[in-house]
């Protein structure tokens, strides 16, 4: 049997270059293996985003473009729309009932946000995110999903959910399994952990070559290197980072350059520019094709969406029936 | 414009002549001054009988065959059944953005089970039940709800969720009002404050002839009163309070004689035997007539779905707009 995949992404922002090495990349290389499920997750963003609806409208289009520019192919790939598909707010509110207020309280991403707020504040649907992510992926049978270390215990309870469900109705759902790649967490132009659109330290995937240019000119580097002779760390710098990640063969001579005070900043930096350049070029020609052709995109997202719900339309039959939910059968 | 009432019950037990004196009575009279909606709350009822799938799957059935047996005329209401109408959770799922979570910990219901055992080990979906009951009045926007005393604060919550919305994205939802009746709580055959199936002080609206007879010989009585002649405190008599809902025009009577010690405990159960024998007969009826045409019920529960369906897509349709989430328009 093949294996099932399912990924996505929250609709409230565009992606950058963190997604690419995190996770996009990936992506493209397992829509060749694996059936693969991409959730254009507008329901999860309004968990954060309800006040401002009109950011995830924007978003969905942007994030689908996005994903076409990298490679995500339609043909191969099925991308579909979270709101869409009704099934998955019914499968959520029937896992509802399995899972309590404490394993959510205790759920790393809540829990790290009532500390800030108090539990109290929060909205019943924030509280509850993990048990709609449950649903999203139990409703499509995913048997594999791509985390980073970070969201290995929204996986643990989704598969938590999932056995709840069949030890006490039927063994219907499959029970998912991670996939916790080597993918590296791209750090931001800032040099802080993470790169992120929030922070302001993201290089977004349509950047123009302009843009691009000017956002590593403006990165930091290894503070301790003022002169062009002065010796460098690398491992403290965000450019060194980049190299390693988008032009790894690369990385050794960068290295020695750098710590030897042969290679100046800024001419690492013009050299990164241009590999970089050479990556998102493609991108943005693919970008551009489609954005010239909205109809189309959205075409495409509609037959994504329309597929994902015959799956969610047989697997929620399967599920009344295993909670002899199905009447007039 | 009509205004539409919308009630129900959760289908976890069959009903009794206290659901007939507190609402069915009502829901007789209403369904000819109003467009009715009558729920029947499966999915609410797995908020406590996730368990027991198998006791919601008998009672949807029972509990139609009450609703008919009582005079609820499905040419006049519609009987719908929660679900399947995927529209509800979906409503439900984009109202929990908008309640926290201490909202919902001072909803009366909720604090009182909390208080015996913990929020901590309340389930997810119990606590959300009143976000699930705003889902079920607001999808197909009903303009008044017969609610007792008790059921207010939900009521208000509802209402405080659909302004929300309406004020937060567009006033596409109607803002349900409270239909507070005279309708008296009915004590139990053991006196204790409400009849009730758990507590075995109940009695069905299918009970046969010697069931009902049995039910009252065993019923409890003013302890005070031992022998004929003995004065009795009708006010605390389980038997005067029957009299008193079911034949209210010959209380009077029962009452002088009780007080008086002329009518004996056997003669007024004796009484009342008879006159709810005479209440209770045609639904037997009614409910044995449907009972012996069980396709004939799904047929017609099938067809009072799809009329509430009907109204839950229009009214989602308009909701997605609202809210931005109308993609591919």
């Amino acid at each position: 049997m093949t294996e099932r995949v399912l990924t996505g992404d929250r609709v409230t922002g565009k992606l950058h270059l963190g997604h690419y090495v995190g996770s996009l990349q990936n992506r493209v290389a397992l829509q060749d293996r694996y059936e693969t499920f991409i959730l254009l997750a507008d329901v999860q963003a309004l968990t954060t985003h309800f006040e401002k609806p009109d950011v995830i409208r924007t978003h969905l289009r942007e994030i689908a473009l996005d994903y076409l520019a990298v490679g995500i192919d339609p043909e191969k790939a099925t991308l579909f729309v979270q709101s869409m598909i009704p099934e998955i707010a019914e499968l959520t509110v029937f896992f509802s009932m399995l899972v309590t207020i404490n394993t959510l309280r205790h759920n790393p991403t809540v829990k790290a946000e009532s500390k800030a707020d108090g539990l109290d504040e929060m909205t019943y649907g924030f509280l509850g995110y993990p048990v709609s992510q449950a649903a999203d992926i139990a409703f499509c049978k995913a048997t594999l999903v791509p985390v980073g270390e970070d969201q290995l215990p929204h996986l643990e309870l989704a598969r938590k959910i999932v056995r709840r469900f069949n030890e006490l109705y039927k063994p219907v759902l499959a029970e998912p399994k991670p996939m916790v790649g080597d993918m590296p967490r791209l750090i931001g132009t800032d040099g802080s952990a993470k790169m992120s659109k929030s922070l302001g330290n993201a290089i977004e995937l349509d950047c123009t070559s302009e843009e691009l240019a000017r956002k590593i000119k403006r990165a930091a580097t290894d503070p301790a290197r003022v002169h062009l002779g002065d010796r460098g760390h690398p491992d403290i710098c965000p450019i060194y980072a980049y190299h390693r990640a988008f032009r790894a063969e690369g990385a050794p001579e960068i290295r020695e350059g750098c710590e030897r005070g042969t290679m100046g900043c800024s001419a690492c930096k013009e050299r990164l520019t241009k590999d970089l350049d050479l990556l998102v070029e493609p991108m943005r020609e693919r970008r551009a094709r489609y954005a010239a052709k909205p109809k189309e995109v959205d075409a495409m997202l509609a037959a994504g969406t329309e597929r994902a719900r015959g799956v969610a339309r047989e697997t929620m039959r399967e599920v009344r029936e295993a909670m002899s939910l199905d009447y007039f059968g």
